[in-house]
């Protein structure tokens, strides 16, 4: 084949859409063929370039030569790809600016962060509303072409009621609690064994320096108790939930058409929201990556129309 | 001189006692002579092994000679030279072994904590209380030979009341504000102007690894705002003083026959502690370098009283 046809614009070779959404533990990967056929998916490691700039863009260039050896295609067909590319961090200025100078081997990269095109899949427009509760959390309205984003502090500054902020509520709380000087609970002892840890020195020592990752793998130990009316996890689950009831106010502020809750948690926390929250919960109708891949066809669209 | 004396201990050559002092953001040092005379004083860069052990040791290295050269000796005569060092994060199993384990130029080490340290310089013996409080916040109790501690877990685990944990959940309500999810106040323009941010953005990205010791920066600010009778700084600096009071409660359970507050903090936070716990604190009677010494000596007498 020496050409290729998209929606009535003759190219001169085969080319491809690669979707790829990129996060705190990892980046995925989707590529489809000029009619939107699927032809791989790929997993590969960790994509937030504001945590690490030289193992993102390692992640995302093995995402990307994975994907294309597991369609059968040449790591070589990636410059005939034209690339939608959702990062965790790109909302900060001074890492997109870095994304946007590197010399990508792509035939086209259109970025953004994985906030927008979570929203993009989740509606399969650019028109609604999007709550990300994972390791982290975070929120984004887009509405006649603005995006409004909420949250998305990072680990230390905020990512209230993400499952690494549960953790780290639930450890400071039994820190204090070792101390005597917080209300005592039986699920300390399921903190305790789940960290496999038994003093307050083992438990510092082994989450010093720990991964916003390793805090929210606590998160469903911290449900788990708090569904059985533990009060101390009943607290720290109901704290989260409310500012994430409160998040998706903010974001119904803006008019979206639907809202939908997305990320490893999401399932967890929704009962525990505001019943009126929970109502007008929909939903996500495709992943991140199929966003990744309708804004590369918007660009694609827009470089191509007058050609 | 080719001996010295020690309350009536004859020894071969000169010698000396250095106490060390080791924290987040400094060391400091005291050299005395065996009679007890001050040589020289000296300060370095951050000694905590649980933060970094190589740059931990560098200081140490570095204060020691810096020492020994203002004193106008000979770096060699640190192998004739007893030393008692208290270092933050030695309440650390981990660390304190990797310690145990270095090589040292000295005649003698003897380690513990900064906290242990401190609350003998305190009271000029090995019984009371001390509470820390600057960049990070910790209290001990000493009684009839044994040790109690509370808090110090750290920057992200615990540190209640600290500078940093001020400047953090200062920054965090700062984030929370600008998305209009938290109470606002005159005062977050003030945290934006010391940040020099004008938005969420550049707030995050100029502490997103920071240490400890730049958010402790803020606590100044707060507390000028909390004294100016401002809300939400002064809700944070009671939250913080209120965890303070417990953990001098905590102290004074064991007994203990002073209770000093020590750290650059102490004198801000002071005023903000329940009353009856104002009423106790006592003024401390030397510096932790003086406690590194005592310790020493102790164990130079212990290790010579056979002799």
């Amino acid at each position: 084949m020496l050409f290729d046809w998209y929606e009535g614009i003759k190219l001169q070779n085969p080319f491809y859409f690669l979707g790829i959404d990129g996060g705190g533990s990892k980046c995925k990967a989707r590529l489809e063929d000029a009619q939107g056929n699927l032809l791989a998916e790929s997993v590969a490691g960790p994509a937030n370039p504001a945590r690490d700039m030289q193992v993102a863009l390692a992640s995302i260039q093995q995402v990307s030569e994975q994907v294309m050896t597991s369609a059968n295609l040449p790591v070589s067909a990636l410059s005939n790809t034209y690339v939608g590319m959702g990062l965790a961090g790109l909302n900060l200025p001074m890492y997109k600016s870095k994304l946007q100078a590197w010399q990508h081997p792509f035939a086209q990269l259109s970025l953004s962060t994985d906030l927008y095109i979570a929203c993009l899949g989740a509606h399969n427009c650019d028109s609604g509303a999007i709550v990300i509760v994972g390791t982290g959390s975070a929120g984004l309205a887009c509405h006649q072409g603005q995006q409004y984003e909420y949250g998305g502090h990072g680990f230390l500054l905020g990512d209230k009621g993400s499952g690494a902020w549960i953790g780290l509520q639930t450890l400071r709380w039994a820190l204090e609690s070792f101390d005597g000087m917080a209300q005592s609970s039986p699920f300390i002892e399921a903190v305790f064994e789940f960290a496999q840890c038994s003093d307050a020195a083992q438990i510092i020592e082994s989450y010093l320096t720990s991964s916003s990752a390793k805090f929210a793998n606590l998160a469903p130990l911290v449900f788990e108790y708090a569904n059985r009316h533990d009060p101390v996890a009943t607290d720290i689950i109901k704290d989260g939930a409310s500012y994430l009831s409160a998040l998706t106010r903010k974001l119904q502020s803006h008019s979206p058409q639907r809202i939908a809750f997305i990320g490893g948690l999401a399932p967890s926390v929704i009962p525990w929201l505001d019943e009126d929250i929970q109502i007008g919960i929909k939903q996500p109708l495709a992943a991140p990556e199929c966003g990744a891949i309708m804004m590369a066809k918007k660009q694609f669209e827009s470089a191509n129309k007058h050609s």
